[in-house]
């Protein structure tokens, strides 16, 4: 008999041999019927695999990370199936799950290959998914394998296997088809009930551009039908909410090739918004005992050294910037922490004086390759809502509870409701290769978890994914349509100050180190507004709206009441525009629809009369008649934070 | 005889031959007296001169820089005499006015010159000037003035004179002194009441490192006693508002060697300073029709290619940033008007649109030689309170008028009420040089002089001193101590829309190049700071203050009143801080005043129990007992600008 511990701590005790799937039958046929593979003692395993010893099992469904992997994984090689039973003599390159499905990389040899081709594969792919084929794991040796493929006549296999040692190589099978494969896979193929062809590229082999060039099919499967609905759909919607597509018709952003790829020119109306992203922080920071100060965008040489960053610049960045003077050297900031260590060192502080908080909107540079380029989200100048705090280390939870307080109150404002918090600690096996004291890092990691705790948020542990100079929390957000976004970081750092000196003269008058805490709750301000716009799909909360009204006179005649309205408006700091175009009612809607104004106020003779105003809605329609003081307090309601 | 025309353009007959001098005591007596020199036909001459044909006269006196200039000038000859009766062979490099006084580098051979020897060579210099020795211009050949100054074995004037083209050598004696000098001089030696030396420096001769270095004297002189005690006052008064020795007890800014020299950090005061004055220039601005925008601090090189700096980038400047891309080159911003070029062509725009007028507060880049770098008005970071204005022709004026609105609301909001606007126009003999239509440079010379008279501004006009791109305004602000700083530009470009291929579609349907203007009411940032601080010796206008006032508990059991009294102010919108320290309240006070807090509220028995509070004013002391209320309403009445 050997011991089975479950995820909830409970241990099960099973014969020597038993299989994950065995397992989950054992806890209830439901269960095994969803079940696609197992992690047994951290490894991702065939649920089919035998467990020979006491281990952790973990059961992965479809709603785990690691279950969605093996799935798209296993319908790769279910594709690979297909193409080889339509195409006899097709060459297969590497078939990998990534984010959003898998790929595989095949060679028709002269066959051109369309889109046209997708129909087919899909039936067959579910023709085949029907016969439930089992995925069998086989180790082979080495000379098996190159028999094997030889054999097939499969170059690509061939050029793997060579970097295999002997011993390591396992195929795997379902149906006709076998593959040289690490695993795991799923039970077999009739787990794949959907499936849809994404798109095609060209992919050297080896991403090599001197070899040949592969056809590459993306493509997607779902274990229900409903849910590749589903997500097509969601493909549509993030389509309509591509936030290069809305900062351009909402006049946010540009991007000029003369002033340069990736470095945005934010336009009146982003700008506004921006503005009032960070007003909206930086009151909440200053309520917090933060202190705003104003750093350079370059740093001498002299500080990267310092810093280590030095030593670390590599020719795929920015280059330095020299000057007349020999050895002055000069580089954009690609963070504002060194910039903030010299700020804390201008002056001696005291153990009364921490924790103090040092709040920048810095604009930092980092060269990303070109291809790598996407709208405000990777970008190579880029704003961070940054700041540093220096304290004690008995006050390292206290900041963390503050800052999650903020952090929160940052989420709540913009409508983000649906997130986790991820820590990020040491590995326990290896405290090695971190810099500061164990008890620094042991008082640091309690202070997090408790911190997280404490304000009640969803937690994953992570461990061995803390940085090397220290522990840290990141907020993982999910948007609208259910993407995973890294939002809001806050990171312990013992390594700056250490090389940067900075010192505390405690309560005993000796000197000592202070704890510096990193954290941004935007992250980005760049990459965060385009993140909101997809969220919000550019209906922005009330407060933050470019414009919050437009007046839409029906003629002429009504622009002394329509421009008495506006100024009452704007006296209460309701901002917005009056359209004063000689258009029909109904095209002045149509602008405003598209521009997604929140409100559009329509008068003519009866609301002059009145002293009314019909209001509409964007994306909700007629609100019918009201008066303007009930209307403005309406605003002012929502407005309010 | 011939017709002499003064500066009132009243015309006068004189004889040929005349001197300004005698044409000074044609008009008055008293005139005469001052007369120091003459600007003839634009030159300056001496006053002795004879006038041969009919020209344009204007009398100089110590009034006018240009009389300043020649008196200093002067000056220098009589030291140089008083250095050659006390130390035979000294030899002599040049000894120019500067705006301050004058200098002259000096060859002592062997001996060594020290401070010790000022009060000898003043006293000197006093002894000769009471000879009213007159200047006394002498044209000479080369042949001559070789031959004089190898006699005499002045090694360096020979040097110059090795230079200059036969025919245009003249030399100037007064007592027992000649010079190699182009002149212009003051009358007589008589005219020199006072002198002063200010110190001494190392001057390489010709400035170049490998040759002799000289010894600079720097010295000053005035034409009455009393003026030169009124300028060691204002010097000693300066020496206390020096910017750097306050910015660094207000702690507003530092600097630090590891960042760079010339980049300041702008400390958590000061960064509230900056951020007061921008939201204050900011709320003007939006209500004047601007909008905010937001570029980045780096361009690509095509930017600059476009815009003209590229082929103007020395190798004195910061040099360009490389990247992995071959022939990928960005550069630190020197200015923002490139990237406004490119907001503005973000999208078409119509004659209707215009004026659009774009303001960012832009921090640019810019290498000065560390030699120069001074505190904040000279350094390598700025940011600037930049704007660009794109208008039709017929816009210009109406639009120089309301920029001039705002700078003067900036002067006055800000405590600078001495001004004059300098308007730079083209040489009108000279027309080709410039960029832009005829027509257009008329309609805008004309309408910057109508804009300025008509918002009743002292204007100076200044022929030929336009950039070849446009006619300027520029404010000419003189400080609480008299001295003169430029602050406020407006600059009209015909250049920058003709690079960028700026258009927008007339009433005529045809496309036509809009006007730029540039402007920035503060200049820079960090400029205007400093001479803010010297103006006002760091007592801000109270709107500006870091702290309103400071809370000073005469002992711990008056902390809660304190802090009750405290919330009521910060609820409106009045900013302090209480010291709580455990110090006498005598400290408490010395204290506040070094900050320089404008208000001191002393709490004790007698104020808690009343709910009152005891009101100390700095530098003007003790206001009395007030209610909180009343102190409440007199500080808001102070705020508001």
């Amino acid at each position: 008999m050997i011991n089975i511990t479950l995820p909830d701590g409970s241990v099960r005790q099973y014969d020597k041999g038993i299989t994950s799937m065995q397992i989950a039958q054992s806890i209830s046929e439901g269960l095994a019927r969803n079940v696609l593979a197992a992690e047994v003692d951290g490894a991702v395993w065939d649920a089919s695999r035998p467990i020979e010893q006491d281990a952790s099992v973990k059961l992965l469904t479809w709603t785990n990370d690691e279950g969605k992997a093996t799935f798209w994984h296993s319908s790769a090689h279910l594709m690979a199936e297909a193409l080889e039973a339509l195409y006899p003599g097709t060459k297969f390159g590497i078939g990998p799950a990534i984010e959003t499905g898998f790929y595989y990389d095949v060679d028709f040899g002269d066959r051109t290959f369309a889109q046209e081709d997708f129909k087919k594969i899909e039936d067959k792919m579910l023709e085949l998914a029907k016969t439930k084929a089992e995925y069998i794991r086989k180790p082979v040796s080495k000379d098996e394998a190159v028999a094997y493929f030889t054999d097939k006549g499969d170059e690509y296999k061939l050029d793997l296997i060579k970097d295999l040692p002997d011993g390591s190589i396992t195929f795997y099978s379902q149906g006709n088809f076998t593959d040289l494969c690490r695993g795991p896979h799923i039970p077999n193929t009739g787990f794949i009930k959907a499936v849809k062809l994404m798109n095609v590229a060209g992919a050297y082999w080896r991403g090599d551009e001197s070899r040949k060039q592969l056809t590459r099919i993306y493509a997607v499967t779902f274990p229900k039908a409903g849910e590749l609905a589903e997500y097509l759909n969601m493909l549509e919607e993030a389509k309509k909410r591509d936030h290069r597509k809305l900062g351009k018709e909402l006049e946010l952003f540009a991007f000029s090739e003369k002033v340069g790829m990736g470095l945005p020119l934010w336009l009146p109306k982003g700008t506004a918004l921006r503005e009032r992203l960070v007003n909206f922080l930086q009151r909440a920071q200053v309520a917090a005992g933060y202190e705003q100060v104003i750093t350079p965008h370059i740093g001498h040489k002299n500080l990267y050294v310092t810093s280590g960053h030095y030593e670390k610049y590599g020719k795929d960045s920015f280059q330095p910037i020299q000057t007349p003077q020999e050895g002055e050297e000069f580089f954009l900031k690609p963070m504002n922490c060194p910039h903030h260590c010299e700020i804390y060192k201008t002056k001696p502080r005291s153990y009364k004086d921490l924790p103090v908080r040092f709040a920048e909107f810095g604009t930092v540079y980092r060269y990303e390759q070109s291809g790598e380029l996407h709208g405000l989200t990777r970008v190579r100048g880029f704003t961070q809502d940054d700041a540093h705090l220096f304290c004690r280390p008995d006050q390292v939870k206290e900041e963390f509870k503050k800052v999650i307080d903020l952090v929160l109150y940052v989420f709540n404002a913009l409508g983000f409701q649906d997130y986790v918090a991820q820590v990020s600690l040491r590995d326990p096996e290896n405290k090695a290769k971190y810099i500061g004291t164990d008890e620094n890092w042991q008082l640091a990691e309690t202070a997090i978890i408790e911190a997280a705790e404490e304000k009640g948020l969803r937690t994953v542990i992570e461990l061995g994914e803390a940085a090397f100079y220290g522990p840290k929390l990141d907020f993982m957000v999910k948007d609208a349509l259910g993407r995973k976004w890294q939002l809001g970081t806050i990171q312990v750092d013992y390594n700056l100050p250490e090389r940067f000196e900075l010192e505390y003269t405690g309560s005993d008058n000796q000197k000592h180190r202070p704890v510096m805490i990193h954290r941004a709750p935007f992250g980005s301000l760049e990459r965060f507004v385009a993140v909101l716009i997809e969220h919000c799909a550019g209906n922005f909360p009330l407060w933050l709206s470019p414009e919050q009204y437009v007046i839409l006179p029906i003629s002429e005649k009504y622009e002394d009441y329509a421009k008495k309205l506006s100024q009452m408006l704007n006296n209460s700091d309701i901002r917005g525009l009056i359209d004063f175009r000689d258009e029909k009612i109904g095209r002045k809607i149509r602008d405003a629809e598209v521009k997604k104004i929140p409100y559009m106020l329509i008068v003519g003779e009866k609301e002059a009369a009145e002293g009314t105003l019909s209001v509409r809605k964007h994306g909700t329609g007629d609100l019918g008649s009201m008066s303007i003081e009930d209307f403005k307090q309406q605003l002012i309601k929502e407005i309010t934070i």
